[in-house]
């Protein structure tokens, strides 16, 4: 990575980061089975109540690897415009999501998985979130820890 | 996902993989720990001797996820445009490190990790291959099965 602009303050990245939940329709999702394989798929995704809500079939490994921990790790942007979020990811049935939050889904989507008994959607909370573009934003990448933003 | 361009036949795909391997400098990478914690980040890349030659911090998650199974997965392009590989990760010492591979790495990053403790380089070995756009790509997706290309 090479410097080519100055580096961003912490405000500006939060805001930067907030631009990508509302306007993006896709991230990169990875997850681990419980016995170390990894996997990383896109997924398009909306912003609901501070998480992010994805749709994914339940036979998917992106699925199956929620159970038991849950643990996701999820990249909005380019590799050289990072967002990583760390978060904890849950299965909700269709049936059991929100009005609300399904009419968000599929507005945002074109589609609707509800009703659909292939489907599940993924709900995650994230824990951290850090946001960098070149080497020279390394340094201050950290700007959510442990569900708190620290701007 | 939304359907926009025709399909692309296999060769056609795999065409464009190769232009990935060949012209990107970055890469997403998916690890997991042998306890099932995922990581994900972005790393700059080399195509050496149809592998991937990356170099990260040993102490960084990625290189450590690498013991014992060295499972990655790989993705190129954006979320509508995916490169996704699945392949074997080992952990190669800058001083067992071929020099074409060192010097051909140095060159197309512009850094040389070589000499310097800390880094460690990762040569991934692509075992499988996807290439796809939008959902009406899915279907062929499959380029390369256990190291094999199919086209």
């Amino acid at each position: 990575m090479t410097e080519r602009e100055p580096a961003r303050g912490p405000e500006q990245r939060k805001q930067d980061v907030l631009d990508h939940l509302e306007r993006d329709e896709d991230l990169w999702v990875a997850t681990a089975s419980a016995d170390g394989v990894p996997c990383l798929v896109p997924l398009s995704f909306v912003l609901d109540r501070h998480t992010l809500l994805l749709a994914t079939r339940r036979t998917n490994p992106t699925a199956v690897n929620v159970t038991p921990t849950g643990q996701v790790r999820v990249t909005l942007g380019h590799t050289r415009d990072v967002v990583l979020i760390e978060g904890t990811a849950e299965v909700v049935e269709g049936s059991d999501l929100p009005a609300e939050s399904g009419d968000a889904f599929a507005e945002r989507l074109g589609w609707d998985p509800r009703g659909r008994p292939a489907w599940v959607y993924l709900r995650i909370t994230p824990h951290a979130v850090k946001a960098w573009r070149e080497v020279n934003e390394l340094a201050g990448r950290g700007l959510m820890v442990a569900g708190t933003w620290l701007v």
